[in-house]
């Protein structure tokens, strides 16, 4: 309560006196209520005081002048350090009151502090994730280095110390230069008081502690801060009833009966309309057409609106103008029709004023009725199991992986591009557009509780409630994996989803934050996106980040290093021993025996494959192998039509069980055009795709595809540890 | 005479006490003669001294202890700062000499000299490029941060004041906090001054300026500094005869006549052989094979030895095994015969001892026998002009591209990979393995010089002569674009840090410099290198780095502002003057006119597609146009079978020429994977690159190439303005 209350007292003074900055003294005050080291300091208002001050707190002294309109104290000459001595502590007083002026309200006096160590430590609160923490490399060159780490509140003290280690000078908080390591805990102790102001305090815009001296032996002191206020209220949210909204959405996913409004026969382009679509994809529920004009489409009875429909349905699909929606809507409220998908586009995403206003309008219609609205402007539900689908063609089968995308473009095109690709199959795809009730955060809590999925891929360009999406996000990502590409990252594509969806895009640093808090996998491209999910469906997990490779070509052995230690990945030499044991059957001329393994004669003679599968996997040298096939040497060098395809039956069956369990990853390369060289990469992804291990084109994709499942293996295991 | 005397006065007493650094005070003597501002300073070896030359230099001062075994002078106590008074002079005096103990020689008074900003600055030696000069952010946290530019000696004024700009904490060097900025002028000088010292005195090993600190003024001081000596004397290389070099690769690339030695009918697995590959491909010179276990090889007469030979060769390509290298190589020289490629491997590469002490052999034969060798351990010769190659298959057509590549493999996809994907045909295509004679710089210096070679690509994983292939390098890059990829920038080179400079330092900052140096264009996969070697082919040059871009869905436009912040291309936002000419023919509904245009629209009545270029070309307000086609709603949208075709050829032909010459570049994206898209998608390819317009899957690879091009054209530009 007290606490509370000093802020309270500090911040009703500075509003009265219209500040929006609290002074140094001030800020000081209510930080070291939150546990932060603040230096020892006196407030004097006459050059007696300021002696005695001096005095009681020891030489050297520093002495700096206090005012609400003093910024850029040290440009403007009111900072004196390195004070020895009554004298000059009188002199500097007078300097300094003089140099004030007007502005001039006290002076603070402070024992000299000195330490080759400054950090900074503040708040910010983000747009769309609200407070934040913010840790990193301080003194005046602070933003001139920008050298700086991120967390979303709350901060616990697990995620302090990893913002810690984050900087790129982490080095400094290591003995450095004759002096201490950082007292860590304490400086934990910062971030995590911080944490706490900004989640207590709303009105607290901004705070900046800068700098945070490390004196020499280790310990930590705030020597300056600033509290800066702001006109923020907590903002108000709709509640969100979870269990309804889940109920709500299973519905939708499971619809026995769906109304289309709006649907027509008509083909314009190459479209078939949703009702087509539907129809095309072979939906065997209930399927509706409503649509006054007509009595019947494509030999189906239409009716003229939900009411005069025989039965309340799962989901209404609404495909009308943009302008009838807001009526629609009304329809769906008055016949209880409650699970509601919007395709119609035109609201706030096209960035003009009229949809704008459109889509508040059609917001406050749906929440006033209780709808749950997926949409506007999106492609809404694709699942196959229900055969259920809004656009012309899709994969049929039904699998594992269930998708959210704000995009409907990048539903379709991922969906396509993985089962391809990867043999990835689908099993609740989203596209949610424009997030009028429904957004990100419900969706993932829905699909974090669905037995059906085990993996969930999302499409995010920006959300409204940050902080929930990071609180279910952290829920899901511990019950399953949540790999999600984040569009707009760069400065120019925020601007982009800002237009597109009317989402606010958060900054980058602040998404970085994000993914490190959640354990969500990040991918940058939507083929990654297919590359990583490949890995995990296929391995599930990894033990660790070690790969011992085997390939062929010296330009290859380059390329495998490179391209681990851009993944992040390691390739660890193998022993001596180990060497030694595969040289027992492989001979030097022409082979390599390092990590990676350089050897056609061990693809020649696939025995010998498992031989060495077999040495690694009892080695305990490394954690995952990555095999390298170039198909177009192979398949020539071999003087056997058929050689992939022995190769691919070795590796997905024998050579696979030498691993005693260690992931095995295929990259396959190929460079001629020939049919025949295309149909070999055919037969060789069907036999391991169909065996459970995963292929990809080139090593870098699956090398950086293994990394991903490495750090979500790691992120998995740190959270057993910490939970037992 | 007399900067080197004074160098060589320091050396020399250095050398004498066995002390591998000069002192603070002998370093700064020499930096100062280099044009290097350093801070005004007395040595003095008794109090009394030390008060008087504080009394000369003024208040406040600083003392330093000075001594050939005094490291780590601030940790030991040995540096006092902000010194008022002879009194406080006098203690310091009392106080380091005491500290410093019998290590103690003198002190040394300097003005105390305050700045917020310091940096550091130094040369080092990189073990393939030599002396090299650094800049970077300074003060006690230097190697903490470690923002740090190189550059490769010598080094401009141009190159120098990049350096500056390179850093991150750049903005350091503008007003900062009050203070002026930096005097740009005389931080270039130090930096020159560095370069001219390196290439002076082989004998100093490293240079470390630390800090330099600039004052408030914006002046700058050296503070401290520190020379260490090496025993390296100047790297003696063989001379290098440029002109014959020129002219004996010439012959080998356009030969006449080719013997093979070690010939053998015998196809081993699949490989024809080099003899079997010359003639598979039809090589139209005098072919002849040497094998003295044999009267005649399919069917053509055999020769033991190359001395039995009708003539002597343009080429003679040795096949036989490693440990009949040296007497072939005798056989080259005694029947006079200098152009050889080695095809052999289990040289150097092995890691070896064995091969390591044979390639020793070799190259003592080659050089004293003056030899031209190519290889060993390498592929040799692929010129299509001449039906040359050594490998099974390769493009037959000839094209103006050239290959550099150290690996054989390498060599081998690159060149059908990029024949395959961008139709790029090669001139002159040279493996060279672990270039005994030869090395990258002697290809390049050849290829830059001959004029049926239009771009040259390198493939390169490390250079003997670095400072050659620089000066190669720069030569060649201002008469063509060079296009390299450094394999195995990731291992860390070992390296004894001394100093700071030296543990700054890394192949790959060193790497860094030599791109930013020499104009050549780097890329990182050999993917990137086909779809970059496609833009400068297709393309030649781009007037700058503003993109516009056509495309469809929204989802697509956030990924288009993604690609061009990332590959460093600017998509600048359309004058309202431009979207309201657009406007008038597109409506809103369904189509966004902002950057990317997003509009099914225009690409369904191809006219507006046209209209769209002519304003974009007349807009001024772009520099390329990027045209991004999703195939496979284009294809169903449409309802016409050969709607992409129709695309195509309108692109290609009438929509190219609304662009007055400005670069287009057309991306496609593609997920289905029916035999008609395929089809789609080799109709368009086919269109598009016959016309000349480069073709790329996905955005980021095209925007990302065009990025490259952009860069160089802008090196290019720039060395015209400074020579005209």
């Amino acid at each position: 309560m007290h606490r509370r209350w000093i802020v309270e007292e500090h911040t009703d003074r500075a509003r009265r006196q219209s500040r929006a900055t609290l002074s140094e003294v001030e800020s000081k005050a209510i930080l070291s209520r939150y546990g932060i080291p603040v230096v020892e300091e006196a407030v004097v208002e006459t050059e007696e005081q300021a002696a005695a001050a001096a005095r009681k707190i020891g030489y050297p002294a520093v002495l700096k002048g206090l005012g609400a309109a003093l910024g850029h104290k040290t440009e403007r000459g009111l900072v004196r350090v390195s004070l020895r001595s009554e004298e000059e502590v009188r002199q500097a007083f007078r300097d300094i009151r003089q140099a004030a002026d007007k502005d001039w309200e006290a002076c603070v006096v402070q024992p000299h502090i000195a330490g080759h160590r400054e950090f900074v430590a503040g708040i910010v609160r983000d747009a769309q994730f609200g407070a934040c923490v913010m840790f990193g490399l301080g003194g005046v060159l602070a933003e001139a280095l920008s050298d700086v780490s991120f967390r979303i509140a709350p901060v616990d003290r697990f995620s302090a110390r990893a913002m810690l280690e984050e900087i790129r000078a982490a080095k400094l908080l290591r003995p450095f230069r004759g002096e201490a390591a950082v007292d860590a805990d304490r400086l934990t102790d910062v971030l995590t008081g911080l944490s706490r102001l900004a989640l207590d305090e709303p009105e607290i815009a901004e705070v900046d502690i800068n700098p945070l001296i490390v004196l020499p032996d280790g310990r930590i002191k705030a020597v300056d801060a600033l509290i800066v206020l702001g006109n923020r209220k907590p903002v108000s949210r709709p509640p969100v009833d979870a269990p309804r909204i889940r109920r709500a959405l299973d519905a939708m996913a499971n619809a026995q009966s769906v109304a289309v409004v709006g649907a027509t026969s008509t083909v314009r382009g190459g479209y078939l309309g949703i009702f087509g679509c539907m129809r095309a994809f072979g939906y065997e529920g209930r399927l509706y057409p409503v649509n006054p004009k007509a009595d019947s489409i494509d030999g189906i009875r239409c009716y003229p609106n939900l009411g005069s429909l025989p039965e309340k349905v799962d989901l209404v699909i609404l495909a009308v103008p943009a302008q009838a929606v807001p009526a629609a809507l009304g329809d769906c409220i008055a016949s209880g029709n409650v699970n509601v998908h919007i395709f119609t586009a035109g609201f706030r995403e096209s960035a003009e004023e009229e949809g704008e206003k459109l889509q508040r309008e059609i917001e406050a219609i749906a929440r006033e009725g209780g709808l749950h609205v997926v949409g506007p402007n999106c492609m809404g539900w694709y699942v196959p199991s229900r055969k259920m689908l809004t656009w012309n063609a899709a994969p049929a089968p039904a699998g594992p992986v269930s998708m959210i995308s704000q995009s409907g473009g990048n539903a379709q095109e991922f969906t396509h591009h993985a089962a391809k690709t990867h043999r990835l199959y689908f099993n609740k795809v989203i596209s949610y557009g424009n997030a009028l009730t429904l957004d990100s955060p419900d969706y993932l809590d829905y699909l974090a509780g669905d037995e059906t999925t085990s993996l969930v891929v999302m499409y995010l360009e920006g959300v409204k409630d940050g902080r929930r999406l990071l609180s279910v996000t952290q829920e899901a990502a511990r019950r399953k994996p949540v790999i999600i590409m984040k569009g707009g990252l760069s400065e120019a594509g925020a601007r982009a989803a800002s237009s597109h969806t009317g989402a606010l895009a958060g900054s980058r640093r602040i998404w970085e934050a994000f993914f490190r808090q959640t354990g969500a996998v990040r991918v940058d491209s939507l083929e990654e996106m297919a590359d990583v999910a490949a890995a995990f469906h296929y391995l599930k997990r990894t033990p660790g980040r070690r790969v011992g490779v085997l390939s062929v070509g010296g330009g290859q052995a380059v390329a495998v290093a490179d391209a681990c230690a851009q993944a992040g990945m390691d390739l660890p030499a193998f022993s001596p021993a180990t060497v030694k044991k595969i040289r027992a059957f492989i001979p030097p001329a022409g082979n390599m025996i390092r990590n990676p393994i350089d050897s056609y004669l061990a693809f020649m003679r696939t025995e010998y494959v498992g031989k060495i599968f077999d040495i690694l996997a009892h080695s305990g040298e490394v954690d995952n192998v990555v095999v390298s096939l170039p198909l177009d040497w192979l398949y020539r060098e071999a003087g056997q039509e058929n050689f992939i395809e022995v190769i691919a039956r070795y590796l997905a069956g024998e050579g696979r069980g030498k691993l005693c369990g260690l992931p095995l990853v295929v990259a396959w390369r190929q460079y001629q055009d020939a049919e025949e060289f295309r149909r070999m990469r055919a037969v060789l992804e069907d036999i391991l795709l169909t065996a459970g291990v995963p292929v990809y084109e080139g090593l870098n994709r699956a090398v950086r595809a293994l990394a991903r499942l490495e750090r979500y293996s790691a992120f998995v295991k740190a959270g057993q540890a910490a939970s037992g």
